[in-house]
């Protein structure tokens, strides 16, 4: 059974020169692309199968969580459940099913997903609740990202994808525990701005629905509770990317460093991109969370761009 | 002024979970796409110009060559000319002049490329003729990316693509110092495969005209004299690859390995796609020369697969 750090792969730090002579900027860029199932997530969930108790593991994802907790429990020899809505694109409930996990599908319109595996933990009581951000082990899974960053080196700034706060609270612990003086940044999308308003004012805020982002890694209703108190204090400030924004920093990774991210990983190139003079003359660190992203989606951001120079 | 492995980032090595599943090999990826100006040619360029004689570098080139040369003289401050074909994309011609160089666009039905750069050389007596890949410090120069792959593990078989001959006779040389026991196996796209054709043969076979294939790096009209007499002895078998066979690899890294990689980079797994059954069992390296793409046409092989899945 291998240990966390025996089981992942660790993350990718790239100094992309045409980028950085681009935006003028010292940048260092942390992706998390190569990572198996293609995002941290697995980091995380790896770290949750590794710890829970029992042989069986149970939760809705129709993302990145799905897949990496699929793969952990393959490699952990666990059974695996993972609930998701019968819209999902197949080549998703075929990336889960591949990793050997049981998917089961429902239709939203009449069941919720949280409810469904309310169902399936009756079914199963021997079975642990995977959350794929509000739980100490998938926080400390994450951790060991920053872990990472703070051992390659000096940065004023890191910057951090923000969806439901695992990755986030999870680089906030490993920096602090590491005592590395950098900044901690978050980026979500304007269009469900719960973190940035929770910070603001200083309690968690839910959005009224899971906000329609490009990134749809960040369509949370809101951070997770073991998450919100690890951010309230460890995270300095929280940029709002438009839609506009993502999708020019999705282009800019493809056309200046050769590096394919998914719409929730350009979050933080984005928030640098719109807010530029705020890091002028810093070292910074962005964070790609992960790269999956549908094969028409990313043409069309490619193909599309207004900045083809 | 920094030697060629203090100028250099080392390459990319991916063991992409998907994408071996996928294919059921043992499939380690060598990638050259974020090396510096994208592709593996930064490493010749920079041996070139760290050798030449003299303050100034000249040569044609309307691809990555081009971009990598210019670089290589900015850091070394050396003078650069790049002489390229008046209908070039305009952001391969914004990268070079980026970078610092002179170029100097042709209308290539008035004047030939290389009867350019003579006519430049005459004006500039103290320059330095810079070949992509035929020569010595060029091949030296890519033998660097043979050293890290040799350094890396055991591999049975290693396969790079070949245009003009640069990286692979570097490759040979390398492993040939190192003592690796890997095949050395070649990847060109059937549509120019002189390379394939001159080593059946055991003498240099040049195509009649410059061949059309989506590789744009795999466009030479045959392979130069110093390439030719390394690859004659030192490589095994080269694999002439489909176009279609280039689209669905492109294809493949994008959905199974979130790499960005461009057509010519594509020809290894192309290769290995195509001829599966000589691969199996045996722990194969395939090279990626590099990712620098046109958006469109990339857009157009990702949204365009018929392999969805």
């Amino acid at each position: 059974m291998k240990t966390l750090l025996e089981a992942i792969r660790p993350t990718t730090f790239l100094e992309p020169l045409k980028l950085r002579e681009r935006l003028g900027l010292d940048l260092t860029v942390a992706t998390e692309t190569f990572q198996h199932t293609g995002s941290f997530k697995f980091r995380a969930a790896y770290n949750s199968a590794l710890n829970a108790n029992g042989d069986h593991m149970i939760t809705a994802s129709s993302g990145n969580f799905g897949q990496a907790l699929a793969l952990a429990c393959r490699m952990l020899g666990k059974r695996c459940h993972v609930v998701m809505p019968d819209t999902s694109a197949q080549v998703k409930i075929d990336a889960v099913r591949g990793f050997g996990a049981e998917v089961v599908l429902i239709n939203t319109k009449q069941v919720g997903r949280e409810e469904r595996v309310d169902q399936l933990m009756e079914e199963f009581p021997g079975a642990y609740r995977a959350s794929p951000y509000d739980d100490d082990h998938v926080i400390d899974g994450n951790a060991s990202l920053g872990d990472e960053i703070a051992a390659y080196g000096e940065f004023d700034v890191v910057i951090s994808p923000i969806g439901g706060g695992g990755l986030i609270s999870g680089i906030s612990k490993a920096l602090c525990n590491a005592g590395h003086k950098a900044v901690l940044c978050g980026a979500e999308p304007l269009l469900g701005n719960d973190a940035a308003r929770s910070l603001a004012s200083g309690r968690l805020i839910r959005n009224e629905q899971e906000p329609m982002s490009l990134a749809d890694g960040a369509r949370t209703i809101s951070l997770g509770n073991r998450n919100w108190e690890i951010i309230k204090d460890g995270v300095s400030e929280i940029f709002e990317v438009t839609e506009e924004g993502i999708r020019e920093a999705v282009f800019r990774y493809f056309l200046d460093a050769n590096l394919k991210v998914e719409p929730t990983g350009a979050l933080t190139l984005g928030a640098v991109m719109e807010n530029r003079s705020d890091f002028e003359g810093k070292r910074v660190c962005c964070v790609v969370s992960g790269g999956n992203v549908d094969a028409k989606v990313y043409a069309g951001i490619v193909a599309g761009s207004s900045l083809q120079g």
